[in-house]
């Protein structure tokens, strides 16, 4: 998990990517929604592409407009996504709904909320989880 | 999702998180094994126990020593960190699996992978997972 974090980087590449899973797509588009500096936006952009969590591509038929897209790495993120959020709403806007709720855009329910469970199916809680540096097998 | 990365603030943060799921309770203990200074940890560990992730509990007879624990809070965060742990074996240690992997305590077995699903058990993919700011109903 720590390499996780180290590619990541840091929070403000998070909210970058909870953005690219919102459709947005340009630098100008993620600069306006992030509020942040050119420069960093630049900086941390650059960080994810180098990480294959984002890629490049052009959008113009010079190539000099480019728009940043979400890898197979990236779409795999999915699941951080919505495990945060989830857990953001459980703990942070009770008692009042999350204002933005997550469904399937292909059949329009809701996600189902995540749940870390063992391959027996038992639920996963805190006393629950172990690591282990040398697994059996 | 901006709030909930406001509370745990930053990467440093979510580190000390992943050490207490880890079962570090004590402040040297949390100082050792994350090799940070003393005043950052303890300005971390402060704001985790501000926003209600970990709470401070008396190891000692006159209260002088404290340990921290996860809050109810603190222990549902348990979905981020397995998410972000099997994303990161998924992608940054391929193909050698991740050294350390994660067990049931309980029944043994590993931990099942996550998958973020609809209410209708459709897996979501990147593009299938809408936000709307106000859901019908």
């Amino acid at each position: 998990m720590a390499r996780s974090i180290d590619l990541i980087g840091e929070w403000g590449s998070l909210m970058i990517l909870r953005e690219a899973f919102g459709g947005t797509t340009r630098f100008d588009d993620f600069q306006k929604q992030l509020g942040i500096s050119r420069n960093l936006l630049s900086t941390r952009l650059k960080k994810l592409v180098d990480g294959g969590i984002l890629q490049r591509q052009p959008i113009s038929a010079d190539g000099r407009r480019q728009e940043y897209v979400l890898t197979p790495m990236g779409e795999d993120f999915v699941t951080v996504i919505v495990a945060l959020r989830q857990w953001g709403d459980r703990w942070l806007f009770a008692p009042n709904p999350h204002p933005a709720d997550m469904y399937d855009a292909v059949d329009g329910s809701k996600i189902a909320r995540l749940e870390a469970r063992s391959e027996k199916g038992r639920l996963i809680g805190r006393e629950d989880l172990q690591l282990r540096r040398h697994p059996p097998g």
